[in-house]
C-alpha cells in the first residue's frame, strides 16, 4: 500500500496549519499536555519523532537537553517549515514516510510521534519497527485519534437536540478495525481504525511493555471558557501511550530461570 | 462503602440463574470462550476465583488440572449451589466479598475473576490486595463488563429507527469514572464504570505487567444464526485481561545494574 500524503495537498496544507495555530484547539489544550507528561527526561538522549510535520516538538526536545533529534515526515513542504522555523544544531529533518523507518541505520533512547499513528496501515509492522530502532529499555511515547473517534464508518458525529444541543456520541462499528475513508479539511482521507485490545496486543507482540495510558479530557477551566469542549467528556479526543522496549537479555533469562534470581546471587 | 450483595435478592437471583442457564447468552457465546483462552496451563496449579458464583468454574479449573481451587462469593446463596453442583475434593468455596480478599492467608498461582469486578467500587485497592495474593510471575485473568456498555449514566442503550432497527449505541459520559446506578433484573444496581485507561494504570500501578487484552465479539456464525448479535460490532459486551505479577527481585535488578546482564554472564 502506498503511503499517503495529504499534507503535500494545497487546501489540506493550508487548514492544517491554521488548525495547528490555534492556541484553543484541543490538540494544544488536550494532547500536548498528555504526551509531554509522558516523556522520560530527555537529557543526553537521542530522540526520533515520527511524523514530525513543522518540527515544533522536535524543537522543545531539543530544548528539554535532548543530545540529538531526528524528525521525519512524509512531507517535504511540512519538512522545509521544520528546517526554516525549528532548525538547531542537534536537530536533523529527513523526508522518510514511517513505512520507511526499518531504512533508519541507527539507534534512539526515546521515539515520539504525535497525532499521526493513525494514518498508517500496518501498526504491527511500524511498532516491531520502532522496537528495532530503540536502545534497551528505550522508550516509545504516542498520541494518536481515539478509538472511538476513529471507529464510526461514515465518520466520527454527534446526535444532536433541535435546538443543537449535543446529546450523545453516534457510536458504530468499534469493534471493526480498518481503513475509514473521512472528510477532514479535504475528502478522501484514509485513517485507520484499531480498537484498544489491537493497539495493546500489537505493542506487546512487538516486545514492549505498557507503561503507561492516557485518554485526556479537558479542565474544568477550559470547559467552563468554551463550553463545546464538555462534549469530549462523552467521547475523548486522543489515546496516548508510553510503552518500554523489553530487554531481550533480561527477558530470555527470566523465562528460563527464574528461581536462582536473586539480588544477591547476581551481585 | 458496604459490599453490595444483590445475588441475595429473590428475584435477581432467579433471574440471574435463568440468564445463566440460556446457551444463546453473550456471557457464553463471547466471555466464556475469551476468558478460557487467556488461562495459562493450570495442570498443578493454585487457583483463586473471585466471584465464583455457582462454582461453574471452579469445576473446570479442576478439570484442567488444578491442584487446588478457592472460590469466593459475597452470595451465600451462590454458594450453596456451587458446593451442591460443583463440588471437588480440590475445590473449597468461602463466603468472602471481593472487598476483604486481604484476610486470605495463602498465595496463589492464578487468579481468576468472570464478571464481578465492575461491582466493585474500589478497584486499585483491588487489583493491589490480588497482587498480593499471587506467587511470582502469577497470573490474573479477569473479564468484566465493557467499558463502553459501563459509560453511560442513564445506563447503556440503543438508538432505534422507527422499524426498530439499530442505527448506533448512545455513547455519553465515557471519560467519567464512578458509580452507575442500573436496572437489570431488578432496579438499583450499583456498578462502577472505569475508563480503559484507567484500568490499564491501576493494573500497572499495582505491579503488573499486562500480557493480552480481548473485547470479544460474535463469531460470523453465531450472527447468521441470530442477528441480534450484531449490534456486537458496534460495541462489545465484554473487556478481558491477562496480567502477570512482577517478580520484584528481577525489577530491582534490572533497574539498578542493567548492562551486566547477559545471559553468558549469569549461567
Amino acid at each position: 500500500m502506498q503511503p499517503q500524503n495529504i499534507f503535500d495537498n494545497e487546501v489540506f496544507f493550508q487548514g492544517y496549519k491554521n488548525l495547528r495555530e490555534n492556541p484553543n484547539s484541543a490538540n494544544i489544550l488536550e494532547e500536548k499536555p498528555a504526551i509531554f507528561s509522558l516523556l522520560p527526561d530527555l537529557t543526553g538522549k537521542k530522540v526520533l519523532d515520527l511524523g514530525c510535520g513543522y518540527g515544533e516538538n522536535c524543537n522543545l526536545f531539543s530544548k528539554m537537553g535532548a543530545k540529538k533529534v531526528v524528525g521525519i515526515d512524509v512531507s517535504s513542504k511540512m519538512l522545509a517549515i521544520a528546517n526554516a522555523e525549528n532548525s538547531g544544531d542537534n536537530i536533523l529533518y529527513e523526508n522518510i514516510c514511517m513505512e520507511n523507518i526499518f531504512s533508519i541505520n541507527e539507534k534512539f533512547d526515546v521515539v515520539v510521534s504525535s497525532l499521526a499513528i493513525h494514518y498508517i496501515h500496518d501498526f504491527s509492522k511500524l511498532v516491531s519497527n520502532v522496537n528495532r530502532l530503540l536502545n534497551d529499555y528505550g522508550i516509545f511515547v504516542f498520541s494518536q485519534e481515539h478509538p472511538l473517534t476513529t471507529a464510526p464508518k461514515d465518520g466520527a458525529n454527534w446526535f444532536k437536540n433541535a435546538d443543537g444541543s449535543i446529546t450523545h456520541y453516534k457510536l458504530t462499528d468499534y469493534a471493526i478495525n480498518g481503513e475509514r475513508t473521512v472528510s477532514w479539511l479535504v475528502d478522501g482521507i484514509r485513517k485507520y481504525h484499531r480498537t484498544f485490545s489491537s493497539i495493546i496486543n500489537a505493542l506487546i507482540d512487538a516486545d514492549f511493555t505498557i507503561k503507561k495510558m492516557l485518554e485526556p479530557v479537558p479542565t474544568k477551566e477550559i470547559i467552563a471558557r468554551d463550553p463545546s469542549f464538555a462534549k469530549d467528556l462523552h467521547k475523548p479526543n486522543f489515546l496516548v501511550i508510553k510503552a518500554e522496549r523489553n530487554n531481550k537479555n533480561i527477558e530470555k533469562f527470566s523465562a528460563t530461570a527464574p528461581t536462582i534470581i536473586t539480588q544477591r546471587t547476581i551481585l
